[in-house]
C-alpha cells in the first residue's frame, strides 16, 4: 500500500490524498452500511492516471473502488477491503456533442444535469434520469434508470460505447457511433452494471434525444394504492407511450407534500404523469390515460402545464427519499428496489405496503411504476440497535415477493453489498458462476471493487 | 469423433445422422463460403438433448456449430473444423405467451413468421424483421435487426432473457421477466451476437410489441442516390419516428421490378416507408416525411393501404437479395453489412456506388437506411475463378470507407468467417483480446463454432 501511495503522489501530488476528512468523505455512499475508510483518495483527471493507478494497484495487489457523486445507496463506493478510493468527480469535460448524430462524448464524472444544462439551446437532452445528482460514469456502472425509462430506456439502451480501463491498465474501446453493430462480442453491455469490479469506465459515448415538441406534466390522485397500480397496468398494457408514470403512495404523498410544500395535494396515492410528443400526440395519449384513470376512480387531471410548474412537480419527486427520510424527524431510511413484470405490480406493491403496515413499521413507497419498479423506503430509528435490522427483515421479505412474482431484487440500484445475498436464488448457482468466471478473467487478481456483486 | 457419434446414437436413435445429403445441407449457409462437411448432424428436441451432447463433445475436444434455418450470410453455420452440426430447427415450441406483459418464451428454432402467425390474435406482434425464413435463435447468436429496428430496436433490445447450454452441457438461464434489472452481470447481452462461440441457446423470452392502431406504407422516387439517402438523414434527425424506412437503389429497383413484378415503379432510387401509431400520428408523420422527401426532389408518397397491397410491397423487400442475384443469370452474389453515423450515410452510400461503378462491377443497394445500415450485394460469376476475389476486394473497400466514416463492418449479419479480418482495426487489439478473453472462460477447450469471430 504504502508503495503504491508513493508512487501514485509522485504524478498526482497533492490530488493523492490521505487526510482523514477526505477519506471519511469516500467511505462510503448514502447507504446504511458500516463506512470503511479507504488508505487514500486518488483525484483523478485524465484516463492515462487511471491507467497508471490501476497498473500499480494490480502489481501490487492493492484494491480499488471508484468514486462518483457518492450517491449510491447499495454500498457500492464502500472500500470494505480498504485501498485506493478513485475519484473520477472532475473529470467532467463534455469532449463532443454531435447534433446530426445525436450523440455525445463525456468523461465519467459529468453529471445528467451538466450536460442537459449544456445540450438544451442545441434542442437535445439526455434522458436517463435517476433523480439524484449522480455522475454519469456511476449511472453506466450501476445501470440506472429513472423515471424517463418507461419511454426512452434505462441507460443499457442509452450507451453507444465506452472507454474503459482494465484491472491491469490498459485501455480498451468499446461499441462506436452506429446505432447498431453485429461486430462481436457486446462489451459495452458487459461494463454497464458491472459496478466497477470489471473495469474503470473513463469515457462515455451517449445517445442523445431530440427535445419533444410539446410536453405536459399532469398529477393523479386515487382512493386507494391498487386504483392507482391498475391504472398504470392498463396504461402500459394499452400501449400509450407515457414519458413518465410515478407512483406515489399515501404515506410518500404525505411527506412530499411538507418537505417540498406541495400544495392543493391530498395524501393519498398519487400517479404523477409526463407526455412527451407532438401537441396533437401528447393531447391523445393525455386523454386515453385519464380516461383510464377515471375508470379506476382517480379524480382526473391537475395539470401542471407551464414550465416551471413542472419543474416544481418534478423536483419533488426527485426529493422524495429526502421527504421520506424526513417524515419521522432523527429517522433514517433503507430503500428497497424490486421490479417486477408489470401484471404483478399490484400484487407487489399492495403486498409489501401490507407487510409493513402489519409489522408497524413506517414506508413511503415511490415507483417507476411503468417499468413496474418500486422503492420502499423503509424508516428505522438509527438509536435503536435493533431497528436497523427489522428494517432489513422487511427489506428481505418484499425482496422474497417480489421474486415469487417473476421479478428482480434490483431495478435500477444495483447489487453492491446490499443485495448480494439474493442473486443466487434470482440466477441461480450455475450463471452466478459464470459471472465468476468473467471476473476472474478480467480481473485476475480481485482488486477491482472487491466484495461487491459477489459474496465470498 | 467416433465416440461421440456412437454415444449421441444412443440417445438421438436416427435424429443422428451421418447421411452424405443432410451432411451437406450442412456444410454451410447462404454464404458463399467452400463448403464443410460436419462429421454429423444431430436433429435435437430438447434442452437436455443439447446439454448431453455439448458435454460428450466437450470431453472429447469435438467441434460443435449450431444450425438453425441455414440463412447466414456470414459463414457462421460452416463447420470449418467438422465435428458435430446441432440442428435446433426442431425445436420449435411457443411454449408461453403473456398477453398481459407483452412477452413470451419460444424455442430457438421458432422463426419470426410462426411466432407472428401465432400472436396476431392476440393483437400482438414480434418485430425483429430480418426478411428471410430465419430462426430466433440464429437472430439472437447472430444480433439480427432488420426493416423495422430504427423503431423497435434489434434482437438486443427485444430479448428478456435466455436460456443457455454452456460447453460444458451445464444449463443457465439469463435475463428475467421485468423490464429492466440492475442484478449482476448481463449475461442475455454477452450471448447475444456471440454467434455459438460462447454457448448454445436453448430458449428466448422475448418483448412483444401491440399491434398499432393504424399502419401505413408509401413508396417514394428520387432522382438520385443522394436525394434519397439525404431525405432519410433529416427524418431521423427530426426524431419522426418512422416504423421503416428502406431504401433502394436504381440497380436494385430494376432487380426488384423484374423479381418481384412490381408494377408503377421506375428503376430508380427509392425509399420503401411505413408509419405506426395512432390515426392522427401516422398522418402527422407521413406528412412530415412526404415534405422532407419533396424538398429532396422525391415524387411524392404513392400510397400502400390495404393490408394486402403492404404485404406485396414488403414481400419484394424482403426478395430484394434473391432479386438482385438473379439480375444476371448465373451469377451469385456476397453483400456488404457497413453500418455508420446517420449523418455520414450519404457518404457511405454514394461512395460505395461509385466504387462499384468505377470498377465496372454490378451492384445493387437495399438499406435499413433509418439505422444507417445497408447492403451492397456484389454480383459475381461462378465461372470466373476471379470474379469472386475481385468482389471480395470490393467489399474491403466498402467496409474501409465505413470504419473511416466512423461505422462498423456488420450492422447485423455478424461476423463469422467473412468480417473476422476487420474487428481488429474496428475494437482495437486490446478489445479484441478481451473478447478471447471471455471465449476461453466460456470454452476452455474451444469446441463452440471455432474459426468463427476470431481468426487464429
Amino acid at each position: 500500500m504504502d508503495a503504491v501511495i508513493a508512487a501514485a503522489r509522485a504524478f498526482l501530488g497533492d490530488r493523492l490524498s490521505t487526510a482523514q476528512a477526505i477519506r471519511e468523505q469516500h467511505s462510503r455512499g448514502e447507504d446504511q452500511t458500516a463506512p470503511t475508510l479507504p488508505d487514500a483518495v486518488a483525484y483523478v483527471e485524465t484516463t492515462e492516471e487511471v491507467s497508471r493507478i490501476l497498473a500499480l494497484c494490480n502489481q501490487h495487489g492493492v484494491p480499488l473502488v471508484a468514486f462518483g457523486a457518492g450517491t449510491s445507496l447499495e454500498g457500492h463506493v464502500n472500500p470494505v477491503r480498504r485501498g485506493i478510493s478513485l475519484d473520477l468527480s472532475r473529470m467532467t469535460s463534455i469532449l463532443e456533442v454531435n447534433a446530426e448524430d445525436m450523440d455525445c462524448l463525456i468523461e465519467p464524472g459529468v453529471t445528467r444535469q451538466q450536460l442537459n444544462d449544456y445540450l438544451r439551446d442545441q434542442g437535445m437532452f439526455f434522458p436517463v434520469d435517476p433523480g439524484s445528482v449522480c455522475t454519469i460514469g456511476g449511472m453506466c456502472a450501476t445501470r440506472a434508470s429513472g423515471t424517463n425509462a418507461v419511454r426512452y430506456g434505462t441507460i443499457r439502451e442509452n450507451v453507444l460505447g465506452l472507454e474503459v480501463v482494465l484491472a491491469d491498465g490498459r485501455v480498451i474501446q468499446t461499441g462506436g457511433r452506429s446505432r447498431k453493430a453485429a461486430n462481436g462480442y457486446d462489451l459495452t453491455r458487459l461494463f454497464i452494471g458491472s459496478e466497477g469490479t470489471l473495469g474503470i469506465i473513463t469515457r462515455v459515448r451517449l445517445r442523445l434525444h431530440g427535445i419533444p415538441e410539446a410536453q405536459s406534466a399532469a398529477v393523479c390522485q386515487f382512493p386507494d394504492l391498487a386504483a392507482a397500480v391498475n391504472t398504470t397496468i392498463v396504461t402500459m398494457q394499452s400501449g400509450i407511450p407515457v414519458a413518465r408514470i410515478e407512483l406515489l403512495d399515501a404515506d410518500q404523498m404525505r411527506a412530499c407534500i411538507r418537505y417540498s410544500k406541495l400544495e392543493g395535494y391530498r395524501a393519498t396515492p398519487t400517479l404523477f404523469l409526463e407526455f412527451h410528443g407532438t401537441e396533437a400526440g401528447v393531447r391523445e395519449q393525455a386523454e386515453a390515460v385519464e380516461a383510464i384513470a377515471l375508470d379506476h376512480g382517480g379524480e382526473g387531471f391537475a395539470w401542471a402545464t407551464d414550465a416551471e410548474a413542472r419543474s416544481r412537480l418534478w423536483k419533488a419527486r426527485h426529493d422524495a427519499y429526502w421527504a421520506a427520510v424526513n417524515l419521522i424527524p432523527g429517522h433514517r431510511g433503507i430503500t428497497t428496489d424490486v421490479c417486477v413484470p408489470i401484471s404483478r405490480l399490484a400484487e407487489a406493491i399492495v403486498g409489501a405496503k401490507a407487510d409493513a403496515d402489519a409489522l408497524g413499521q413506517t414506508t413511503c413507497i415511490v415507483g417507476h411504476v411503468g417499468d413496474g419498479n418500486f422503492h420502499q423506503v423503509i424508516l428505522f430509528d438509527p438509536n435503536d440497535p435493533a431497528a436497523l435490522e427489522r428494517a432489513w427483515e422487511l427489506d428481505r421479505k418484499i425482496v422474497a415477493r417480489g421474486l415469487a412474482l417473476g421479478g428482480t431484487c434490483s431495478g435500477e440500484h444495483g447489487v453492491g453489498l446490499g443485495k448480494r445475498e439474493f442473486l443466487e436464488q434470482e440466477h441461480g448457482a450455475e450463471a452466478l458462476a459464470l459471472m465468476r468466471t468473467i471476473k476472474s478473467g478480467f480481473d485476475p487478481k480481485g482488486i477491482l471493487n472487491p466484495g461487491k456483486i459477489f459474496r465470498n
